[in-house]
C-alpha cells in the first residue's frame, strides 16, 4: 500500500476521502454526482441490508418494488412534497437518440408527452398504487418496504454522504388509525436505533425534527442522530408520520368497520448508503477504516508468512485448516495466499480496509501450534492456539464489536455539553459535539442560531437520551429570553 | 377469490395476464411500460437472487454497484452497442422542475450539458471504470456482478416478459486471455442452465445465437432457451463473449507478464425478472401459478378449519405446533389464521398463488393427530401424521420439485420435432414447439424463414442437447438446398 492517508488532525475531510479510496469502499465516477461502489463498499451495504431486512420482516413488513419513474403530475399532487423535491430532480424528457451528421443526438421527435422524474423517494407512486389496493379495513395495515436506488440532484457531492444517486430502503405503510401510524413511526425509529447501536456499534440519539427540518409532506419527522469524530452530527435515519397528506393527495380511502369511508394514515422511513459514511467517520483511525465485526464483509484475514524459495506447504496447510474451521463455524474468512504480494503488504492492506482480526501463520507458529492474532481496533497482538482458534475468534470479534461501541459512546459523552448562555453556546459549538440548549420553539430563533453559528437543531430529543441530563425540564431560551419547554440538541452537521 | 382465470386452451395470453394478476405477482403501473411488483412477485425474485448469487460467489464473483446514468458519449463509443440501444432508451436532459403560472414545468435553464441515458445495460460505464482499475496482469481476472434495475424503452410491453424497466443482474468480467474469457462465458451459461433446471424446474437447451440475434457489441452470444406450454420458445438467459471490443472502445489495456501492453478480454452475462414470466408459463395451470418449492416464498400454507362460534383453540394449537416444527426445520411456512376469510377462500387463494403444499387442520384431525396435505401440482390430497409432519413435507416438496421438472421435460420432448422439408417445417412451426432443421448458415435463409413462418433460430445448439437427436451431423438446408453443418433450433418465440 503506497497510498497515503492524511491524519485526521491535519484535515478531517481529506482523511475521509483518503480512507474511502484506500479501503476501496467507493469512488467518484465520470457521471456527475454518482459513485461507483467496488466490492468492498457494496458488500458492506449487503451486510447492512441483511441486518435491516431481518428486522423489517420481524416487525411484519414485506418487500415489494415500485417503478423508478414518477410522472411529473404525481410529484405535483402533494404541495410540500413537490416544493421539497422539484428543485433537485433528474428529468427524463425523451425516449430515443439518433444519429445526425455522425453525432449521436437526442431525437427531438421522441419527446415524452409527460416528463418522468427519476424517483427521489417513492411516496407518490406508492400512494397512487395503494389507492388501488386499499378498499376496506381488511386491507390494513399494509406494511411494505422497497430496496432501491434514488436520485436527488446535488451540486456539491461527497462520497456516501451526499451523492446524486444513492442506494437505500424506503418503508411505506398504511394504517386505519392515526395512533397505529404514529406507533409504526416510532417502532421503525427504534429499529433504526437498534441497528445503529447493535450492528454498526454507533450510538445514536432519538428525537423529533423541528418543522423546518421535516420531510416534505410529513406531519412529523423522527430521526436518529450520531456524532462523528470531528464533532459534527450526522442524521443517520428518519421515520416520518405522514398523517393523511398522501392519502388525500391520491384519494386513498378505506371503508371502516362502521361502513364509513375514511382517509388512510401513512408513514414512511428510510436509511441509505449514507450509513456507510457514518460508519467510517465513527470508527476509522489514521491507519484506515475499522469495520464492526457484525458488518465486516471479511471478519478474519489469514496471512501465511511464506518465503519465495522456502517449502511453504506446512504453513499453507495450517492456514487452510484455520480457514476451514472458521468458515465452518460461520465466520467470513479470507486466506490470502496470493504469491504476488508480500505479507507486510497484505497486513497494511487489511489494516486500511478495516478487517477486524488478522491472523498470521509462519513456520514457528506451525511448530508451536499457534497463530498470531492482531486486533484492528487496538492493534493488540497475541499468540493464540491453533486448536482453540474458533473460540479465540468468537471472543475477539465479540470484544471488538463491544469496544467500538464503548469508544464511540465515550466520545459522544465527552463531546456533549449543556449551554447556559448564548455566549457559552457559541464557544461550545466551535469546540464541536452536541450542544444542548433551551429553545423557545420558534423558527426565528432556530434560523438566527443557524445563521450566526452554523449549528442547527438536530432534534428535540426524546426523554432519557442523555444519561445524567434532564432534557425534559422547562427553562429559558438564552437566545430570545423566551420560555422553553425543554433542551434541544444543536450541532454543526453533515 | 372471485377472480376468473381464462383457461389456457381458450386464450393463452389472457390466461397469462389473469394468473399474473390473480397470484399478485405483478401489475401494470400508470408509468408507461413500468410494472409494480407486489410482495408475492418481489419475494419470488428475492429467492431467485439468493440462488443465483450463491452460484456466482461459488464461481469466484463479487458484487459491486455502478451508476444508473450513462453519459451519452459513452454509449457512442462502441459502434454496434450504440446501434442496439440508442433507439430505445430513456434520456435525462434536465435536473430541475419549476413552477410557472401554477404549473410544474421542466426548467429550461436547468438543461444538462451532456444528456444522460438511464442504463439499458452497463458495459460502457463499467469498462470506463475497468480502464482505471486494470493496469497489470496482477489485476486480472476481475469478475464482478451487479444487481440492478435497467430501462429499455418498449412500446409493446408485457408483464415480466417485456417492460421498460426491469430488474436483473449483469456480470462483467475482464480477462488476460481470450481462452479464459471464452471459458468464463460458457461457465456462466452452465450456471444459468443449472439454475433454470435445479431451482426453477425448467429444462433448457444451451447453444449459441446467430449473428443477427447477437448482443450489440458481442463477438458471440450464448443462450439458454426454454419452451413454454403454448409451444413458444423463451430466451431465459444470455452470456456474451465480448472479445476486446469494449476494451478497445474504452482503452482498457494491461501489462502482461512479458511487460507488453495488451487489450483486456471481456464477458458479460445476465438474467432478469423475465425468468418469472418463464416460470409462470412453464408450470402454471388453469387454476393459477405453480411455484417450484425451491423458489416459492411460501412453501407450505397451513389453514386451520375453524368455525365462527366454535371453540377453535385445539385446532389453532395444533396448527401452530406444525408451523413451529416446520419453521424450525427451515421451511417457509405461513399459518393463515385470519378470521375475516373462510377456509375455502384461503384454499382457493393459495391455489391461485401456487403455494406447493397446503395443510388443512380441522377438529377431526386434532383428534386423530393428523393433517390433510394437498399438493398444488397434482391436486392429490392425503392424510399425514402430525408427528411426522417434517419428513412428510420434506418428501412432498422434493417430489413436487422433481415432478414439475419431469412434466416440463416431457412436454418439451413431446414438442420437439425434426423437419425434413421446408413444407414439413411450416406445418410443425404451426403446431408449436422446437423445430430442428438444417441451416446453411446464411442470414438470408434465416430472414426468409422468419419472414415466411415467424419462426426464428433460437440457437445453434451445443451437441447433446436433444437426447436421441444428433444435431451435430451435417446435411442440407431444405430452404436453400445448400449444405448445412448441423441442425439448428427454430421456434416462434416470446
Ligand atoms: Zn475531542
Ligand atoms: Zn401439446
Amino acid at each position: 500500500m503506497a497510498e497515503k492517508i492524511t491524519p485526521r488532525d491535519r484535515d478531517y475531510n481529506q482523511w475521509y476521502q483518503d480512507v474511502v479510496r484506500a479501503a476501496k469502499l467507493a469512488e467518484t465516477s465520470p457521471v456527475r454526482g454518482s459513485m461507483v461502489l467496488p466490492p468492498n463498499g457494496y458488500e458492506l451495504w449487503e451486510n447492512m441490508q441483511r441486518g435491516l431486512d431481518g428486522m423489517f420482516k420481524a416487525t411484519g413488513h414485506r418487500n415489494a418494488y415500485f417503478p423508478l419513474f414518477i410522472p411529473k403530475s404525481f410529484l405535483a399532487r402533494e404541495a410540500a412534497h413537490v416544493e421539497g423535491f422539484a428543485k433537485e430532480c433528474a428529468v427524463v424528457t425523451h425516449y430515443r437518440l439518433k444519429e445526425q451528421d455522425g453525432d449521436l443526438i437526442v431525437d427531438p421527435e421522441a419527446e415524452l408527452e409527460e416528463p418522468l422524474i427519476v424517483r427521489p423517494t417513492s411516496e407518490t407512486i406508492i400512494w397512487d398504487t395503494y389507492a388501488r389496493w386499499i378498499q376496506s379495513w381488511r386491507d390494513l395495515p399494509l406494511k411494505l418496504n422497497q430496496w432501491a436506488n434514488v436520485v436527488r440532484w446535488e451540486m456539491r457531492t461527497r462520497l456516501f454522504l451526499r451523492t446524486a444517486e444513492f442506494l437505500w430502503q424506503e418503508g411505506h405503510t398504511a394504517h386505519a388509525t392515526e395512533a397505529e401510524a404514529v406507533e409504526e413511526t416510532t417502532t421503525m425509529l427504534d429499529v433504526y436505533a437498534r441497528f445503529a447501536e447493535e450492528w454498526m456499534a454507533m450510538p445514536v440519539i432519538k428525537g423529533v425534527k423541528t418543522a423546518s427540518e421535516r420531510f416534505p409532506g410529513a406531519v412529523d419527522t423522527y430521526c436518529i442522530e450520531a456524532l462523528m469524530q470531528d464533532g459534527k452530527a450526522l442524521q443517520a435515519g428518519t421515520s416520518h408520520f405522514l398523517g393523511q397528506n398522501f392519502a388525500k393527495a391520491f384519494e386513498c380511502t378505506f371503508q371502516n368497520q362502521d361502513n364509513e369511508q375514511e382517509y388512510v394514515w401513512a408513514t414512511s422511513w428510510g436509511v441509505s448508503t449514507r450509513l456507510i459514511g457514518a460508519l467510517i467517520m465513527t470508527h476509522g483511525d489514521d491507519q484506515g477504516v475499522i469495520l464492526p465485526p457484525k458488518l465486516a464483509p471479511i471478519q478474519v484475514a489469514i496471512v501465511p508468512i511464506t518465503r519465495t524459495n522456502d517449502d511453504n506447504e506446512a504453513v499453507l496447510d495450517a492456514a487452510e485448516e484455520m480457514r476451514d474451521s472458521l468458515t465452518r463455524a460461520g465466520y467470513r474468512v479470507v486466506l490470502d495466499d496470493r504469491d504476488q504480494y508480500r505479507p507486510g503488504w497484505k497486513f497494511a492492506q487489511y489494516e486500511v480496509e478495516g478487517v477486524p482480526v488478522r491472523l498470521a501463520v509462519g513456520p514457528r507458529d506451525v511448530k508451536n501450534g499457534t497463530a498470531e492474532m492482531a486486533r484492528r481496533d487496538t492493534g493488540e497482538k497475541k499468540s493464540v492456539s491453533a486448536r482453540e482458534i474458533v473460540p479465540a475468534i468468537r471472543e475477539a470479534l465479540h470484544d471488538i464489536q463491544k469496544a467500538l461501541y464503548d469508544r464511540a459512546y465515550a466520545f459522544r459523552r465527552d463531546h456533549t455539553q449543556v449551554a447556559d448562555s448564548y455566549d457559552a453556546f457559541k464557544a461550545q459549538v466551535e469546540e464541536g459535539g452536541f450542544v444542548l440548549m433551551h429553545w423557545d420553539g420558534t423558527a426565528e430563533t432556530e434560523a438566527k442560531v443557524k445563521d450566526e453559528t452554523k449549528a442547527t437543531i438536530r432534534c428535540v430529543p426524546f426523554p432519557g437520551q442523555f444519561p445524567g441530563i434532564d432534557t425534559a425540564a422547562a427553562g429559558t431560551d438564552p437566545v430570545s429570553g423566551q420560555p422553553s419547554e425543554q433542551l434541544v440538541v444543536y450541532a454543526r452537521a453533515y
